[in-house]
C-alpha cells in the first residue's frame, strides 16, 4: 500500500472511528454475540487476492463491532475501567505510523528517550522520589513476572547465572494475600517457585488488608523451617474489593528481612495522581518495585503498564543480554530497555502517554478521577439507603461491592447457595440486556457484584440509571 | 478529547503520517542524534495545562523524527527487516480506535475470535497442519520464555503446582547452539533453569546448523550424569547468519527422548509463505512449539509474533488462571487467550494481520519476498566477484554476511584485531553517513557485516547503490 492509498483509507478510518466513538453510548454494553458467532462469519482461509478497503471497513462495522464489549460505554462498570482516551489513541496512531523498531537505543533513540521522559513525568505526577526508574510493560501481569524473577534472583544469589533453581538449597517463598490479583499466583508459578511456596497471609476481615504481624510470623516460621523468604507482593487496590495492604508496615518487615517487596498498584496507581490518595500507598518508597496501569482508570489506551524499580543494577544484571549484533558505540551512555524486561523488541508506546498527558493535561485527568471518587461515594450512600442492599467492603477508590438479600417465600432472608443463585441471576439479567455491565465476583465464598466506576463518559446520571436498573431487576 | 476533536486531529495526523512515509527515503537511515539529545529537548516535567495538537505534532516532526532510525528506509539493511506495511498500520489504527479490552472472551469476543481466524489463516499459509493452534504474542522472545516454561513443566511433572524447581531432583537441561538468538539464553535464565544447564551443541562449521549426532550424544551424557533433558531450541534462520538447524533429524531425537522441541523461526517464518522455502523447516510437524514474527519480513507492524503449539491442554495447564471475576457463562465453549501466554490483558492485535492479509493479499506479499530472495542471490554474486570481498555463510534467505580483507602496508592480508578494527571502521563510516545501515556482528570471534535485505521499498537499484558505497568506503 502506498502512502497515497494509505492517506485516502486513513481519512475514511478516522471518520469511522470518530463516528464509532460517538455511537458507543447507543450500543449494548456487553457484546450480544454467541460463542463462535464472529468466527463463523469470517472466511476459513485468507483471501487469494487483495480486497478493497471498503469491504474490510464494512466487515469491521458489521462483524467486529457487534462482537465488542463496549468498555468505553458510560454504563460499563465491569472489571476495572479500561479507558482509551482519544488523545492517547492519537499517540498510538502516531506510533503505528512511524513504524519504528525498539530493540536497542540505536534502533530508535527517540523511542528510548521519550519513554524515559514520560516515565519520569509519571513518577513525579504520582509523588515517587527520584530513586525510582521506570519503563513501560504491556501489562501489570508481565511486570509481576519480572518482579518475581528479580526477587528470585536476589534471594538465590543470581542463580540464573549458574545452576538455576534446581540447585537451590531450600524452597524460596513468596508472601501475598488471597485478595491479590490472579496474575500474582501465576507469576509465582511461571517464575518457578511452585505454588506450595506461595503463602497467603491473613487479612483483616473487613478491609481485606494484609496483617503485618501475620506476615512477620510467617517469615519467622519459614526461616525456622529452613526455607528462604524471597519476595512479598502487596496490593494497592486489589481486584476484588480494591483492598489496600499496609505498605509502610510491610516494607519495614521486608527491609529488615532483606526480602524483595513488589507493590502491585495496577488499579490504584492512577489514583496517585491525586495527592489526597497517596496515603493509600504510604511507605511505597521503601519497596523494591512498583507496577501500575495507566491503561486502566487514568485512560492511556491499553497496553500501557508502568514498572518502577529502585535498583537498576540488579534489574539489568537479571534481564540483560549483549549479543554482538545489538552492540553500538552509544552503549554505556544510554539506557537499553531490552535489559529492563522480557521482550527484546518494543513498540513506541511512550507516545501514547506523551500525547495523553500533553493533549488532555494532568489537571483534567485529575478532575475526572475526582468526579469518579465522588460518584462512588454517592453510589455507596444510595445502596446503603436501599432496603435489602449492602455495601460489602470499604470504598477507598471507585469500586463499590454490593449485594442484595431478599426475603424468601417463608419470610426468611435468602442465604447460602440460594443467595448465590439469586445474585448471579439478577446480574446476568442486567448484563445480558446490554443496558449496563457489572462483574460478579466471589467474596468470602459468596457471590457479590462489583460496580467499578470510572469510564471517561460515566456521569452521575448514568449511576442514577444504574440504581433504577438494580431496583427494577431485583425482588 | 471529544470524538469531533479527535476527528479533526486524526485527519491532520493521517496526512502527517502519509507525508512522513513519503519522505522516509530522503531521511538519514540511522538517526543522527547523540545520546540524550531527544531527552534534553523535552521538558523535565509534564505540562500543567493542555497543549494544542499542533504543538505536539510539531514536536513529533522536529524532535522525535530526527531520533528515529528509519527501518522503513530502502537503504536499511540492519538487524532483520522490520516492515510496517501501511495496510497493517490501518489495522493497528482500527484497533486503537476501538479501544477494546482483551482479558477474557467475554470482554471482547471479536478480539478472541478474529485472532483465532487469522492465526489459522497463517497456519495454512505457512503449510502447517491442523494439529497446530496459534496465538499472538508481542515478540518471539516472550514466546520463547513461554516455550521454556512449557518444557520445564513437562519435564518436571507440573512442578509449578507443587514445590517448583527448587524441589527438582536434578538439573533440567536445555539444548541449543551458539547461533541461537540471545533471547534463547535469556529465556532459559528467566525460566529458572540456570545458565549452567544450557548446552550449546556443536554446529557445522559452514552452515552453522546444529549437528544432530552431537545433540544425541549430549542428551545421552546428561542422562548418564543423572540430569533431566527438558527442552531443545532449534533455530530456523538464526540471527547471525540465518543458520538453519535440521529440524527433521532433531525432532526425531526429541520425540524418541520425549523432550520438548521449540522451533524459533522468528525470521524465517515469513519465508514459509513460499512453498519453495518450506524445506528449510522440514520436520516442523514433529516439534512441540513454533514461533515466528510477521512483524519482520512479512511486514505486519510490530508487535506481532505468532506462537503455535500442538498440545493446547498442556499449554493451558501451565498458563491458566480462573479467578471468579473473570468467569462467564461462555467458559468452556470459547478460547481464553489469557491462558495461552504471560499477560492477562491483550490488545486487538489480530486486526493488524487481518487488514494486512486482506488489503495486500498473500500473493503480493509472496511476490515481494521472492524479489528479496532474488536480490540477495544477486548481491551475493556481486560480492563474490569483487576483489578482497567474501561471503561468509550460506544465503538461504535474504541475509548476506560479508567481509572485506584488504592488504596491509606490507602487502599482507589484514588479519586478527587489525581486521576487526578495519571492518568496524568502514561499516561505521557508512552507518554514520546516514546513506545506508548494516549491522556488524561477530562470527567465529571476528567481526563481519550483515546485509539483511527485505525492506518493503528495497529494489535492485538500492543494492546497486549499496555496492557503490561498499567500494567507495573500503580500501
Amino acid at each position: 500500500m502506498t502512502p497515497e492509498e494509505f492517506r485516502k483509507a486513513g481519512h475514511e478510518l478516522i471518520d469511522w472511528i470518530a463516528d464509532y466513538r460517538e455511537q458507543v453510548p447507543d450500543l449494548p454494553v456487553r457484546a450480544q454475540v454467541k460463542p463462535n458467532e464472529v468466527r463463523d462469519a469470517l472466511p476459513k482461509t485468507a483471501p487469494d487476492s487483495p480486497e478493497s478497503f471498503e469491504t474490510v471497513l464494512s466487515d469491521l462495522q458489521n462483524i467486529v463491532v457487534p462482537g465488542v464489549t463496549q468498555v468505553q460505554h458510560p454504563m460499563h462498570y465491569g472489571w476495572f475501567p479500561s479507558n482509551a482516551s482519544l488523545s492517547s489513541v492519537l499517540g498510538d496512531i502516531a506510533s503505528s505510523g512511524l513504524g519504528t523498531l525498539g530493540i536497542s537505543w540505536e534502533s530508535c533513540p527517540a523511542l528510548t528517550e521519550v519513554e524515559q521522559v514520560v516515565c519520569d513525568w509519571l513518577r513525579q505526577l504520582t509523588g515517587l522520589s527520584e530513586a525510582w526508574h521506570g519503563s513501560i510493560h504491556d501489562t501489570a501481569s508481565t511486570a509481576c513476572v519480572t518482579a518475581m524473577i528479580l526477587a528470585r534472583e536476589k534471594a538465590s544469589g543470581l542463580s540464573k547465572n549458574h545452576g538455576g533453581l534446581p540447585a537451590s538449597s531450600a524452597p524460596l517463598i513468596i508472601y501475598s494475600t488471597r485478595q491479590a490479583h490472579s496474575s500474582i499466583a501465576k507469576a509465582v508459578q511461571l517464575a518457578g517457585f511452585g505454588n506450595d511456596n506461595l503463602r497467603y497471609i491473613d487479612e483483616d476481615p473487613y478491609t481485606r488488608a494484609m496483617k503485618p504481624e501475620a506476615l512477620a510470623a510467617a517469615i519467622t516460621e519459614d526461616r525456622s523451617a529452613g526455607n528462604i523468604p524471597a519476595g512479598i507482593v502487596c496490593s494497592v487496590g486489589a481486584t476484588g474489593t480494591t483492598a489496600m495492604d499496609p505498605i509502610d508496615a510491610i516494607a519495614d518487615i521486608a527491609n529488615a528481612e532483606d526480602i524483595w517487596l513488589h507493590v502491585d498498584a495496577a488499579m490504584a496507581g492512577s489514583a496517585m495522581l491525586l495527592p489526597e490518595c497517596r496515603h493509600l500507598w504510604h511507605g511505597v518508597e521503601k519497596a523494591d518495585s512498583v507496577a501500575w496501569n495507566p491503561h486502566k482508570w487514568m485512560g492511556t489506551i491499553l497496553d500501557t503498564a508502568l514498572m518502577y524499580v529502585r535498583d537498576v543494577d540488579h534489574l539489568e544484571r537479571v534481564m540483560s543480554t549483549n549479543p554482538s549484533y545489538l552492540r553500538s558505540t552509544a552503549d554505556g551512555e544510554v539506557v537499553q530497555y531490552r535489559d529492563w524486561g522480557i521482550p527484546l523488541g518494543r513498540r513506541f508506546r511512550a507516545l501514547k502517554l506523551w500525547f495523553h498527558l500533553r493533549l488532555d493535561g494532568p489537571d483534567a485527568i485529575r478532575e475526572r478521577m475526582r468526579r469518579d471518587l465522588e460518584n462512588a461515594q454517592w453510589f455507596k450512600q444510595q445502596i446503603e439507603s436501599m432496603e435489602g442492599w449492602e455495601v460489602l467492603a470499604p470504598v477507598d477508590l471507585q469500586t463499590v461491592c454490593i449485594r442484595h438479600t431478599p426475603m424468601d417465600d417463608d419470610g426468611q432472608l435468602l442465604s447460602g447457595d440460594a443467595l448465590d443463585k439469586y445474585t448471579l441471576s439478577w446480574v446476568d439479567i442486567i448484563n445480558s440486556s446490554g443496558e449496563a455491565f457489572m462483574s460478579p465476583s466471589v467474596l468470602d465464598g459468596r457471590w457479590m457484584v462489583r460496580v467499578s466506576i470510572g469510564v471517561e463518559g460515566t456521569e452521575r446520571s448514568h449511576l442514577e440509571k444504574l440504581i433504577e436498573l438494580l431496583k427494577h431487576n431485583t425482588q
